[in-house]
Protein backbone atom coordinates (compact mmCIF):
# COMPACT_ATOMS: atom_id res chain seq x y z
CA UNK A 1 0.00 0.00 0.00
CA UNK A 2 1.43 3.29 -1.23
CA UNK A 3 1.66 6.04 1.15
CA UNK A 4 -0.05 9.45 0.78
CA UNK A 5 0.53 10.35 -2.50
CA UNK A 6 0.21 14.32 -1.49
CA UNK A 7 1.67 15.75 1.87
CA UNK A 8 -0.60 17.56 4.09
CA UNK A 9 -0.14 21.28 4.98
CA UNK A 10 -1.30 22.53 8.21
CA UNK A 11 -1.50 26.52 9.25
CA UNK A 12 -0.92 27.03 12.65
CA UNK A 13 -2.16 30.27 14.46
CA UNK A 14 -2.64 31.95 18.15
CA UNK A 15 -1.43 34.74 19.90
CA UNK A 16 1.86 35.42 21.00
CA UNK A 17 2.43 33.56 24.81
CA UNK A 18 0.34 30.59 23.54
CA UNK A 19 2.99 28.54 22.79
CA UNK A 20 2.94 27.69 19.18
CA UNK A 21 7.33 27.19 19.36
CA UNK A 22 6.71 25.44 21.94
CA UNK A 23 4.79 23.03 20.73
CA UNK A 24 6.51 23.05 17.37
CA UNK A 25 9.34 22.32 19.15
CA UNK A 26 7.98 18.86 20.57
CA UNK A 27 6.08 17.79 17.36
CA UNK A 28 9.44 18.24 15.26
CA UNK A 29 11.43 15.72 17.21
CA UNK A 30 8.58 13.17 17.47
CA UNK A 31 7.75 13.21 13.06
CA UNK A 32 10.90 12.79 11.16
CA UNK A 33 8.55 13.59 7.54
CA UNK A 34 7.68 17.19 9.35
CA UNK A 35 8.83 20.75 7.83
CA UNK A 36 8.29 23.48 9.71
CA UNK A 37 8.40 26.67 7.30
CA UNK A 38 9.50 29.80 9.24
CA UNK A 39 7.68 33.38 8.09
CA UNK A 40 10.39 36.16 7.76
CA UNK A 41 9.72 39.39 9.28
CA UNK A 42 11.06 43.50 8.88
CA UNK A 43 10.77 43.97 12.63
CA UNK A 44 13.73 44.04 15.11
CA UNK A 45 14.06 40.56 16.56
CA UNK A 46 13.02 40.44 20.54
CA UNK A 47 15.78 39.88 22.79
CA UNK A 48 13.85 35.76 23.63
CA UNK A 49 13.72 34.97 19.81
CA UNK A 50 16.03 33.06 17.77
CA UNK A 51 16.66 33.79 13.98
CA UNK A 52 14.98 30.67 11.88
CA UNK A 53 13.32 29.63 14.99
CA UNK A 54 10.78 32.06 15.53
CA UNK A 55 11.47 34.57 12.19
CA UNK A 56 14.08 35.15 9.91
CA UNK A 57 14.55 39.19 10.42
CA UNK A 58 15.55 40.63 7.24
CA UNK A 59 15.97 44.80 6.45
CA UNK A 60 12.99 45.79 4.54
CA UNK A 61 14.75 46.61 1.30
CA UNK A 62 15.68 42.72 1.25
CA UNK A 63 12.07 41.81 1.83
CA UNK A 64 10.86 44.18 -1.11
CA UNK A 65 13.41 42.43 -3.19
CA UNK A 66 12.33 39.33 -2.43
CA UNK A 67 8.66 40.46 -3.19
CA UNK A 68 9.80 41.65 -6.65
CA UNK A 69 11.94 38.22 -7.23
CA UNK A 70 8.37 36.38 -6.38
CA UNK A 71 9.95 34.52 -3.54
CA UNK A 72 7.08 35.59 -0.86
CA UNK A 73 4.16 33.78 -0.97
CA UNK A 74 2.02 35.92 0.44
CA UNK A 75 3.04 38.63 2.89
CA UNK A 76 0.91 41.53 5.17
CA UNK A 77 2.18 44.92 6.79
CA UNK A 78 1.65 45.10 9.97
CA UNK A 79 2.69 48.16 12.36
CA UNK A 80 4.92 49.28 9.84
CA UNK A 81 6.13 46.05 8.85
CA UNK A 82 6.15 43.47 6.86
CA UNK A 83 5.17 39.56 7.47
CA UNK A 84 5.74 37.01 5.00
CA UNK A 85 5.98 33.61 4.03
CA UNK A 86 8.74 32.87 1.90
CA UNK A 87 7.51 30.23 -1.00
CA UNK A 88 11.05 28.32 -0.92
CA UNK A 89 10.09 24.69 -0.79
CA UNK A 90 7.05 24.46 0.26
CA UNK A 91 5.56 22.85 -2.88
CA UNK A 92 8.51 20.87 -3.30
CA UNK A 93 7.94 19.10 0.37
CA UNK A 94 3.96 18.76 -0.35
CA UNK A 95 5.00 16.85 -3.56
CA UNK A 96 7.13 14.56 -1.45
CA UNK A 97 4.13 13.44 0.55
CA UNK A 98 6.23 16.04 4.05
CA UNK A 99 3.35 17.59 6.36
CA UNK A 100 4.67 21.42 6.49
CA UNK A 101 3.47 23.62 9.21
CA UNK A 102 2.91 27.27 8.58
CA UNK A 103 3.67 28.91 11.76
CA UNK A 104 1.70 32.34 10.66
CA UNK A 105 -0.72 35.26 12.21
CA UNK A 106 -4.50 35.33 11.34
CA UNK A 107 -4.28 37.34 8.30
CA UNK A 108 -1.76 35.66 6.90
CA UNK A 109 -3.63 32.38 7.69
CA UNK A 110 -6.57 33.62 5.84
CA UNK A 111 -4.36 34.40 2.64
CA UNK A 112 -2.59 30.89 3.01
CA UNK A 113 -5.91 29.33 3.29
CA UNK A 114 -7.20 31.10 -0.39
CA UNK A 115 -4.23 29.83 -2.10
CA UNK A 116 -3.83 26.35 -0.51
CA UNK A 117 -7.63 25.50 0.23
CA UNK A 118 -7.12 21.89 1.49
CA UNK A 119 -5.08 23.08 4.05
CA UNK A 120 -6.19 22.26 7.68
CA UNK A 121 -5.78 25.10 10.03
CA UNK A 122 -5.55 25.15 13.52
CA UNK A 123 -5.60 27.87 16.55
CA UNK A 124 -3.67 27.34 19.59
CA UNK A 125 -5.73 28.84 22.68
CA UNK A 126 -4.63 30.43 25.95
CA UNK A 127 -6.57 28.67 28.79
CA UNK A 128 -7.28 32.60 29.57
CA UNK A 129 -6.26 35.93 29.06
CA UNK A 130 -4.78 36.21 32.25
CA UNK A 131 -2.21 32.68 32.06
CA UNK A 132 -1.70 35.00 28.31
CA UNK A 133 -0.42 37.56 30.60
CA UNK A 134 1.61 35.74 32.82
CA UNK A 135 3.41 33.65 29.72
CA UNK A 136 4.18 37.02 28.77
CA UNK A 137 5.34 38.85 31.30
CA UNK A 138 7.62 35.50 32.16
CA UNK A 139 9.47 36.85 28.84
CA UNK A 140 11.66 38.96 30.82
CA UNK A 141 12.45 41.63 27.84
CA UNK A 142 8.31 42.63 27.75
CA UNK A 143 7.82 46.00 29.19
CA UNK A 144 4.03 46.87 30.49
CA UNK A 145 3.19 49.04 27.97
CA UNK A 146 4.35 46.57 25.28
CA UNK A 147 2.77 43.61 27.15
CA UNK A 148 -1.08 45.52 27.20
CA UNK A 149 -0.31 46.29 23.38
CA UNK A 150 0.07 42.19 22.75
CA UNK A 151 -3.03 41.18 24.75
CA UNK A 152 -4.82 43.86 22.62
CA UNK A 153 -3.52 42.11 19.38
CA UNK A 154 -4.24 38.88 21.38
CA UNK A 155 -8.36 39.65 21.73
CA UNK A 156 -8.20 40.70 18.00
CA UNK A 157 -6.70 37.30 16.94
CA UNK A 158 -9.05 35.06 19.29
CA UNK A 159 -11.58 36.78 17.54
CA UNK A 160 -11.08 35.04 14.14
CA UNK A 161 -10.26 31.54 16.55
CA UNK A 162 -13.99 30.45 15.35
CA UNK A 163 -12.94 30.54 11.66
CA UNK A 164 -9.84 27.88 11.64
CA UNK A 165 -10.71 24.17 11.45
CA UNK A 166 -9.36 23.12 14.97
CA UNK A 167 -9.32 24.88 18.29
CA UNK A 168 -6.05 23.29 20.62
CA UNK A 169 -6.42 24.36 24.26
CA UNK A 170 -2.60 24.72 25.48
CA UNK A 171 -3.31 24.54 29.02
CA UNK A 172 -1.14 21.81 29.45
CA UNK A 173 2.11 21.30 27.08
CA UNK A 174 1.82 17.68 26.89
CA UNK A 175 -1.93 17.89 26.29
CA UNK A 176 -1.73 20.45 23.77
CA UNK A 177 1.31 18.14 21.71
CA UNK A 178 -0.71 15.27 22.05
CA UNK A 179 -3.98 16.96 20.62
CA UNK A 180 -1.92 18.72 17.79
CA UNK A 181 -0.19 15.16 16.99
CA UNK A 182 -4.04 13.87 16.91
CA UNK A 183 -5.04 16.12 14.37
CA UNK A 184 -1.78 15.71 12.06
CA UNK A 185 -2.38 11.60 12.57
CA UNK A 186 -6.55 12.04 11.66
CA UNK A 187 -5.87 14.30 8.82
CA UNK A 188 -3.54 12.55 6.67
CA UNK A 189 -6.64 9.75 6.53
CA UNK A 190 -9.05 12.16 5.73
CA UNK A 191 -10.84 10.28 2.45
CA UNK A 192 -9.47 13.25 -0.25
CA UNK A 193 -5.96 12.23 1.01
CA UNK A 194 -6.38 8.34 0.94
CA UNK A 195 -8.65 7.70 -2.24
CA UNK A 196 -5.94 6.32 -4.44
CA UNK A 197 -5.99 3.43 -1.54
CA UNK A 198 -9.71 2.35 -2.07
CA UNK A 199 -8.91 1.73 -5.50
CA UNK A 200 -5.56 -0.20 -4.79
CA UNK A 201 -7.73 -2.26 -2.63
CA UNK A 202 -10.68 -2.82 -5.58
CA UNK A 203 -8.30 -3.23 -7.87
CA UNK A 204 -6.43 -6.18 -6.22
CA UNK A 205 -6.67 -9.70 -6.63
CA UNK A 206 -8.58 -11.63 -4.64
CA UNK B 1 -12.16 25.14 31.22
CA UNK B 2 -15.73 22.88 30.62
CA UNK B 3 -15.37 20.14 28.40
CA UNK B 4 -16.93 20.05 24.88
CA UNK B 5 -20.59 20.01 25.92
CA UNK B 6 -21.92 17.42 23.48
CA UNK B 7 -20.52 14.35 22.62
CA UNK B 8 -19.37 13.18 19.40
CA UNK B 9 -20.98 10.31 17.33
CA UNK B 10 -18.92 8.33 14.93
CA UNK B 11 -20.24 5.70 12.61
CA UNK B 12 -18.06 3.20 11.83
CA UNK B 13 -18.15 0.75 8.57
CA UNK B 14 -16.03 -1.53 6.86
CA UNK B 15 -16.55 -5.38 4.85
CA UNK B 16 -17.21 -8.45 7.19
CA UNK B 17 -13.73 -9.22 8.43
CA UNK B 18 -12.41 -5.71 7.93
CA UNK B 19 -11.73 -5.65 11.90
CA UNK B 20 -14.28 -3.49 13.38
CA UNK B 21 -14.69 -5.88 16.25
CA UNK B 22 -11.29 -6.31 17.12
CA UNK B 23 -10.43 -2.46 16.81
CA UNK B 24 -13.31 -1.34 18.87
CA UNK B 25 -12.22 -3.60 21.40
CA UNK B 26 -9.04 -1.96 22.16
CA UNK B 27 -10.20 1.32 21.83
CA UNK B 28 -12.87 0.52 24.29
CA UNK B 29 -10.13 -0.72 26.49
CA UNK B 30 -8.34 2.97 26.41
CA UNK B 31 -11.39 5.36 26.53
CA UNK B 32 -13.24 5.59 30.01
CA UNK B 33 -16.16 7.57 27.89
CA UNK B 34 -16.59 5.43 24.62
CA UNK B 35 -19.75 3.95 24.02
CA UNK B 36 -20.60 1.43 21.51
CA UNK B 37 -24.43 1.22 20.24
CA UNK B 38 -24.50 -2.82 19.05
CA UNK B 39 -27.25 -2.72 15.87
CA UNK B 40 -30.05 -5.12 16.12
CA UNK B 41 -30.47 -7.68 13.08
CA UNK B 42 -33.01 -10.69 12.64
CA UNK B 43 -30.42 -13.01 11.01
CA UNK B 44 -29.30 -15.87 12.35
CA UNK B 45 -26.02 -15.50 14.66
CA UNK B 46 -23.01 -17.00 12.91
CA UNK B 47 -20.92 -19.30 15.00
CA UNK B 48 -18.41 -17.09 15.81
CA UNK B 49 -20.72 -14.32 16.45
CA UNK B 50 -21.78 -13.36 20.18
CA UNK B 51 -24.76 -11.61 21.18
CA UNK B 52 -24.34 -7.97 21.94
CA UNK B 53 -20.63 -7.82 20.68
CA UNK B 54 -21.53 -8.12 17.11
CA UNK B 55 -25.34 -7.69 17.13
CA UNK B 56 -28.41 -8.28 19.44
CA UNK B 57 -30.62 -11.07 17.48
CA UNK B 58 -33.97 -10.90 17.69
CA UNK B 59 -36.90 -12.61 16.22
CA UNK B 60 -38.44 -10.48 13.10
CA UNK B 61 -41.69 -10.03 15.00
CA UNK B 62 -39.56 -8.75 17.80
CA UNK B 63 -38.02 -6.49 15.28
CA UNK B 64 -41.08 -5.30 14.23
CA UNK B 65 -42.25 -4.68 17.61
CA UNK B 66 -39.80 -2.10 18.12
CA UNK B 67 -39.91 -0.34 15.25
CA UNK B 68 -43.81 -0.16 15.77
CA UNK B 69 -43.06 1.33 19.12
CA UNK B 70 -40.40 4.39 17.97
CA UNK B 71 -37.20 1.85 19.38
CA UNK B 72 -35.60 1.86 16.06
CA UNK B 73 -33.61 4.66 15.01
CA UNK B 74 -33.13 3.91 11.14
CA UNK B 75 -33.21 0.34 9.67
CA UNK B 76 -32.53 -1.55 6.40
CA UNK B 77 -33.71 -4.85 5.18
CA UNK B 78 -30.81 -6.93 3.44
CA UNK B 79 -31.24 -10.59 2.24
CA UNK B 80 -34.61 -11.04 3.65
CA UNK B 81 -33.22 -9.84 6.97
CA UNK B 82 -33.75 -6.31 9.15
CA UNK B 83 -30.69 -4.60 10.52
CA UNK B 84 -31.11 -1.55 12.72
CA UNK B 85 -30.19 1.03 15.03
CA UNK B 86 -31.83 0.83 18.40
CA UNK B 87 -32.79 4.57 19.01
CA UNK B 88 -31.93 3.74 23.41
CA UNK B 89 -29.16 5.69 24.73
CA UNK B 90 -27.17 7.56 21.46
CA UNK B 91 -28.69 10.68 22.54
CA UNK B 92 -28.29 10.97 26.41
CA UNK B 93 -24.87 10.03 25.58
CA UNK B 94 -24.61 12.90 23.78
CA UNK B 95 -25.54 15.34 25.67
CA UNK B 96 -23.25 13.56 28.72
CA UNK B 97 -20.44 14.58 26.23
CA UNK B 98 -19.59 10.53 25.42
CA UNK B 99 -18.54 9.35 22.11
CA UNK B 100 -20.91 7.06 20.43
CA UNK B 101 -19.46 4.97 18.16
CA UNK B 102 -22.08 3.19 15.64
CA UNK B 103 -20.58 0.40 13.98
CA UNK B 104 -23.17 0.35 11.29
CA UNK B 105 -23.39 -1.05 7.25
CA UNK B 106 -23.14 1.26 4.50
CA UNK B 107 -26.77 1.60 3.88
CA UNK B 108 -27.65 2.29 7.31
CA UNK B 109 -24.21 4.59 7.56
CA UNK B 110 -26.35 7.00 5.16
CA UNK B 111 -29.28 6.63 7.31
CA UNK B 112 -27.61 8.16 10.23
CA UNK B 113 -25.56 11.16 8.22
CA UNK B 114 -28.64 12.00 7.34
CA UNK B 115 -30.47 12.45 10.81
CA UNK B 116 -26.92 13.36 12.87
CA UNK B 117 -25.09 15.61 10.37
CA UNK B 118 -22.73 16.52 12.29
CA UNK B 119 -21.48 12.86 12.82
CA UNK B 120 -18.55 11.48 11.83
CA UNK B 121 -17.75 8.44 9.83
CA UNK B 122 -14.77 6.04 9.03
CA UNK B 123 -14.50 3.67 7.18
CA UNK B 124 -12.31 0.31 8.13
CA UNK B 125 -10.31 -0.91 4.59
CA UNK B 126 -8.55 -4.26 4.53
CA UNK B 127 -5.29 -4.12 2.79
CA UNK B 128 -6.27 -5.97 0.09
CA UNK B 129 -9.08 -8.21 -0.79
CA UNK B 130 -7.03 -11.24 -0.92
CA UNK B 131 -6.50 -10.16 2.70
CA UNK B 132 -9.98 -10.02 3.33
CA UNK B 133 -10.74 -13.36 1.99
CA UNK B 134 -8.21 -14.99 4.19
CA UNK B 135 -9.10 -13.66 7.09
CA UNK B 136 -12.98 -14.76 6.17
CA UNK B 137 -11.26 -17.77 5.63
CA UNK B 138 -9.88 -18.59 9.28
CA UNK B 139 -13.61 -18.04 10.83
CA UNK B 140 -13.83 -22.16 10.65
CA UNK B 141 -17.30 -21.68 10.13
CA UNK B 142 -17.62 -19.89 6.86
CA UNK B 143 -17.95 -22.30 3.67
CA UNK B 144 -16.43 -21.35 0.29
CA UNK B 145 -20.01 -20.15 -1.31
CA UNK B 146 -20.37 -17.85 2.05
CA UNK B 147 -17.19 -16.48 1.65
CA UNK B 148 -17.80 -16.00 -2.07
CA UNK B 149 -20.76 -14.02 -1.25
CA UNK B 150 -19.54 -12.09 1.73
CA UNK B 151 -16.48 -10.93 -0.99
CA UNK B 152 -18.90 -9.88 -3.62
CA UNK B 153 -20.86 -8.16 -0.55
CA UNK B 154 -17.25 -6.49 0.17
CA UNK B 155 -16.37 -5.09 -3.15
CA UNK B 156 -19.90 -3.45 -3.21
CA UNK B 157 -19.40 -1.87 -0.16
CA UNK B 158 -15.76 -0.45 -0.99
CA UNK B 159 -17.24 0.90 -3.69
CA UNK B 160 -18.84 3.45 -0.94
CA UNK B 161 -15.61 3.67 1.08
CA UNK B 162 -15.08 7.68 -0.45
CA UNK B 163 -18.47 8.90 1.09
CA UNK B 164 -16.57 8.52 4.28
CA UNK B 165 -15.15 11.20 6.38
CA UNK B 166 -12.14 9.17 6.85
CA UNK B 167 -10.24 6.13 5.62
CA UNK B 168 -8.63 3.86 8.57
CA UNK B 169 -6.11 1.27 6.77
CA UNK B 170 -6.45 -2.21 8.63
CA UNK B 171 -3.10 -3.66 7.52
CA UNK B 172 -1.24 -4.02 11.36
CA UNK B 173 -3.68 -3.60 14.02
CA UNK B 174 -1.87 -1.56 16.39
CA UNK B 175 -1.52 0.85 13.85
CA UNK B 176 -5.30 0.96 13.15
CA UNK B 177 -6.37 1.55 16.68
CA UNK B 178 -3.97 4.20 17.02
CA UNK B 179 -5.30 5.92 13.83
CA UNK B 180 -8.68 5.45 14.54
CA UNK B 181 -7.86 6.75 18.48
CA UNK B 182 -6.24 10.17 16.41
CA UNK B 183 -9.43 11.12 14.79
CA UNK B 184 -11.60 10.64 17.82
CA UNK B 185 -9.25 12.80 19.73
CA UNK B 186 -9.05 15.46 16.81
CA UNK B 187 -12.35 15.68 16.16
CA UNK B 188 -13.35 16.51 19.98
CA UNK B 189 -11.57 19.64 19.14
CA UNK B 190 -13.01 20.54 15.78
CA UNK B 191 -14.11 23.85 16.43
CA UNK B 192 -17.64 23.23 15.83
CA UNK B 193 -17.24 21.29 19.38
CA UNK B 194 -15.21 24.38 20.87
CA UNK B 195 -16.79 28.35 20.39
CA UNK B 196 -17.70 28.16 24.06
CA UNK B 197 -13.73 27.72 24.63
CA UNK B 198 -13.37 30.96 22.35
CA UNK B 199 -16.03 32.20 24.39
CA UNK B 200 -14.71 31.46 27.90
CA UNK B 201 -11.27 32.98 26.96
CA UNK B 202 -12.44 36.16 25.29
CA UNK B 203 -14.94 36.61 28.79
CA UNK B 204 -11.77 35.79 31.24
CA UNK B 205 -10.81 38.52 33.22
CA UNK B 206 -7.07 39.70 32.17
Amino acid sequence: MRKNKRGLLVVLSGPSGSGKDTVLGELKEEFDDLEVSVSLTTRRKRAWEHEGTHYYFVARAQFEEKIAAGEILEYTQYNGNYYGTPKSAIDAWLARGKTVILKIEVEGAANIRAIYPECVTVFLLPPSLEVLAQRLFRRESEDAAEIARRMDIARRELAHAADYDYIVLNDQLDYAVSDFRAIIRAERQRVCRRRHMIEEVLNSAS
